[in-house]
């Protein structure tokens, strides 16, 4: 196919976006979201000034991402507590907003416990208040670290797995620094593998209905100077036909114990797809991903959404007119299926890239091993 | 899922949608298509009044589906007959108007097959653009009659692998009255099972990028009073994964000689699913979409089609503003990768049912066989 259009990889600069902030007064203490919903069209801020607007950003999917959720929902427990609202109640309603996402419960508990344990010890409220802040500053840090290990696990794997070089990556949903305190997780390795010298391209997937790979992977591809070519996500099987696709890298909202693996829907296809093909299919999470709690994939929660946003068309400029906010592209009365995830089982995943370790193959096991590697795998 | 919106299965009538009508003079002559890119929200009609505006209306996609299109290209012939036009240059332009579906040239080269005869025979350039139209005619009906028989057979096999009934059906892209001089090919089989109290749910893909699963077999399924539940094309895997799907069934645009189906991109990722799950995959078609000179799916051209498509997100409300005529959903200056369809191996085709017979299993000598009981098998 003609490369017209292929970005130049010479411009190897890291991607700045700054997807949130946590202001201090006098303009805070307010969380400062970059609204996804309106990229790539426009770089608008969404000002969250109590834990409600957050949720509402969270649900809306201005802030998105299993990494970036947990840290939001993080500072989202210490912008309660800083601005005296019941913490309880406000994480709570966080750790609820999205029920696939196991990394939003991580960061809500974590900087809940943060703040009970200071509470216990000193009885103030404003220092509880600072040990929830710093909880989630520290989640934030921690997750930009957890970036840059998963980032060179995954390019050792990627070389290991496809010697020779240049790699042409397939890649589904939005993974990089959108959703991330660094540079994310699947898309980090694409990076990673790009600054290296060694990503022939990345095949981006568009991502249906929300288009996540059309309006935030490509955006975030062509601010790196990466070659990618943008898909439909049902054409991708015709290039795994050709012989076109080296390697599937995704990331993950939810890790069974049992190595099953929950991510946007659109990815369990393309895990069979792999198969069929004998491509290496890999996912890239961090280790707060894992839910030990939850045994199988079975047993994962798939978060069921709103209809229209199959049944109309939406885009920041697309002037309103269906009850979903979008132009209406079938029928009036239209049903829609509209799982915003499905579930991979181990065996059709080649590996899952932690920060603390490559699992592959993905056994029970093996991945309890990896995680009991990080002191800090704590769940609810 | 719920059912809050499933169309009662009541309404038995048939769809009848005025797809492509010939109209006599005074009004004509000129040919009348139901412009197909404003369904599902107009019903407007388009009208030819030369072979080069129906080429137009064929590459825009107003007309599509491959029966329809080679009964549109006939009626092209005879148009320009009928007005005095060079006969060879308009079967030219119509027959290349699309590269893949294989019936757009056949019913070309059958109009013109019938004006040459009649030109030798008579010398009489009316007399022979009265052949041409007779054949377009002629092939209009046998279309029709072609689509009841598939149906027939169609819904025999249907009984025949998922004895009890029930069926829930998954099917992508458009194959119903809107493709078809009857009733189509694959929705066809759908809605005969439908009529026989036989169809439990009919899984409809959207079929990015241009939708035609969401705005017209929708359109289609509910005219039918149909039970049916639209989909984005990835959420499939998660209906096969969870056991909700007994059969797909799809159409063809070309079928070459070993039995390598192409059909709309999404075809070939559905088969692979099918196949994981032991799910039948079944492909309706007429024996004139079998192409005995295409040896196999390698020597099958596939249609690439313009990158906007995938660029830019367009409905017929949508008010123009990127360079296809939609709305920009990703960075300006991307590349896509656009196939209009995709390869299916025979090994992942449970059966291909034709007016003639059902080939199955799927074999170069049975298909031949099938084929050679129409005695009007003829290409080229």
């Amino acid at each position: 196919m003609a490369d017209q259009h292929a970005q130049s990889g010479e411009d190897k600069r890291p991607t700045e976006i700054p997807v949130i902030r946590w202001e201090e007064p006098p303009e805070g203490p307010v969380l400062v979201l970059l609204d996804q919903t309106r990229l790539p069209v426009e770089e608008v801020e969404l000002v969250c000034t109590d834990a409600p607007m957050l949720v509402e950003a969270i649900r809306s999917l201005a802030v998105r991402g299993a990494p970036l959720l947990g840290i939001a929902g993080a500072y989202g427990v210490a912008l309660a507590a800083v601005r005296g609202f019941d913490v309880d109640d406000a994480a709570d309603a966080l750790a609820g907003a999205r029920p696939t996402a196991v990394n939003l419960a991580v960061g809500v508990r974590r900087a809940q416990a943060a703040y009970r344990a200071e509470l216990a010890r000193s009885g103030d409220t404003d220092k509880a208040a600072e040990a929830a802040l710093a909880a989630a500053r520290k989640l934030h840090r921690d997750d930009a670290e957890a970036s840059a290990r998963m980032a060179e696990r995954g390019l050792a794997l990627l070389d290991e797995l496809l010697p020779g070089g240049g790699h042409r990556v397939l890649t589904h949903c939005n993974t990089g620094s959108l959703v991330s305190g660094g540079e994310g997780t699947a898309f980090a390795v694409a990076l990673a593998a790009h600054r290296a010298g060694q990503l022939r391209r990345l095949w981006v997937d568009e991502t249906r209905p929300l288009l996540q790979g059309a309006r935030l992977t490509a955006y975030e591809a062509a601010r790196s100077g990466m070659a990618y070519t943008l898909l439909t996500d049902n054409a991708a099987g015709s290039l795994f036909a050709a012989g076109e696709v080296d390697a599937v890298l995704i990331g993950a909202d939810r890790i069974a114990a049992d190595g099953s693996v929950a991510n946007k829907v659109g990815s369990y296809p393309l895990a069979v797809l792999a198969r069929y093909h004998h491509v290496p299919f890999i996912v890239v999470a961090p280790v707060t991903t894992v839910d030990r709690d939850t045994p199988d994939g079975a047993s994962i929660e798939v978060e069921q959404r709103a209809g229209f946003e199959v049944t109309e068309v939406t885009a920041p400029q697309v002037p309103v007119t269906g009850p979903g906010g979008g132009i209406p592209v079938a029928p009036l009365g239209t049903q829609a299926y509209n799982p915003a995830f499905d579930v991979t089982p181990p065996e059709l995943v080649t590996a899952i890239v932690t920060e603390e370790g490559v699992v592959s193959p993905v056994t029970a096991e093996a991945l309890a091993e990896v995680c009991a590697r990080s002191r800090e795998v704590t769940i609810g």
